[in-house]
């Protein structure tokens, strides 16, 4: 915890009641009950000004469903964001820049995120442009609105906040750590319904496990993610000039 | 609803109560109210064998944390999975397939699925080569565990059920339905904070618009996502021979 307070984000969202949801039990729950980490919920429909609280509107040039609106989004951000704020604003969405490991570990090194939840067709591009907003996608896929991938971006930096997980050493070995999807796990018994454990790893022979782990890592990758051995090999193997 | 029932997803997990959580409130959490969806959970740890109830131990070949045990995941799989049955069983893990709105779609046409939510390292390899399980990743980030990103792909799933959605129309324009990342939206005011609506989308010709979203949805992903423009490409130009 800094001087400025615990880590915080801040959910502006038209649906506050699906907060603090999973992030309530486990690990997350209990950094939330010991304060070291903050969720704050906006509920959008409070800045809107007709007497519908009207939040969205038609789309303009015609097509199904409700757009929500620049003025109210905008307002809803401005009682949020104070002058000199360095706390980076996304908004959730398909159409965003994939979300990374990487972009997770500095988000959980920062203040804390202000997440804008998008519900019906999305929201207005005006108000996107105007805030400058990064769009952040969970992946290729489509939700209900924000508030899940809110909820799952939250995890994932929340588990990276300092004393939240038990032994801090569990990230260095995780998938993405060197930019390969993690080796396979065996625990015990050591004979299951006829299969047995790898017997390298009952050798203890500790460098030709961490050497077995290493070529598992890559084969798995290489056959799953062809996308990340390209990278990987781009970084592990300097091209020659 | 089939005659065989509801929608019915079963998460089986160390955390029920971390369910439904979002999906709780709003359109899925009116869908689950009308039995139009089900969604069942089984604590694993109800499986375990020994005096303390372990569900899981240290990983052969030595490391940070510990790996759930393949002989309690597979009793707690045998109570759930019914001889003859068609449903998939997905293992959320960031080593796996990465999800798409294909696979989706997919899941929703189908009976529902049985989802595994691993915790702390993971689960065993062989349990999951046993019951040929389907790995599937939300994307390249790493969670607390399964269960928030359960709650993302059941999420994704029910919206799609029928009756769910109040117009069934918005599914057809929406992100990766063709491919592409969704065009713009503006909605009202007209003029908000001196930003004006794109004039095209006032003219109300109906063909222009079109025009001018596709071109707006390929401009969008060719700058944002050029992995997906790439195979849209790919599909729509067939390379000569």
């Amino acid at each position: 915890m800094s001087a400025a307070g615990p880590w915080t984000a801040t959910v502006l969202t038209l649906f506050p009641e699906m907060f603090p949801g999973s992030l309530g039990h486990s690990l997350a729950g209990k950094a939330l009950a010991a304060e070291r980490v903050r969720i704050e919920t906006i509920q959008i429909r409070e800045f809107a000004t007709d007497r519908h609280a009207s939040v969205d509107d038609s789309p303009f040039g015609g097509g199904a469903g409700l757009v929500m609106r620049p003025d109210v989004i905008d307002s809803a951000l401005r009682s949020v964001v104070t002058e000199g704020s360095h706390r980076p604003i996304l908004y959730l969405s398909p159409r965003g820049t994939p979300l990374t490991q990487a972009r997770v570990i500095a988000l959980a090194e920062g203040p804390g995120p202000i997440l804008l939840c998008g519900r019906y067709e999305g929201v207005d591009q005006r108000v996107l442009d105007a805030w400058a907003m990064e769009e952040v996608s969970l992946g290729d896929y489509v939700l209900s609105g924000g508030e899940p991938a809110a909820l799952v971006l939250l995890d994932a930096c929340i588990r990276l906040l300092p004393g939240v997980m038990g032994n801090e050493d569990t990230t260095a070995e995780e998938s993405f750590s060197h930019g390969l999807l993690e080796y396979p796990h065996y625990t015990r018994p050591a004979d299951w319904a006829g299969r047995e454990v790898p017997p390298v790893l009952l050798s203890g022979n500790h460098a030709e496990i961490a050497r077995w782990r290493q070529a598992q890592a890559e084969a798995i990758t290489r056959a799953r993610r062809p996308d990340l051995m390209r990278a990987f090999e781009a970084r592990s193997v300097p091209a020659r000039k």
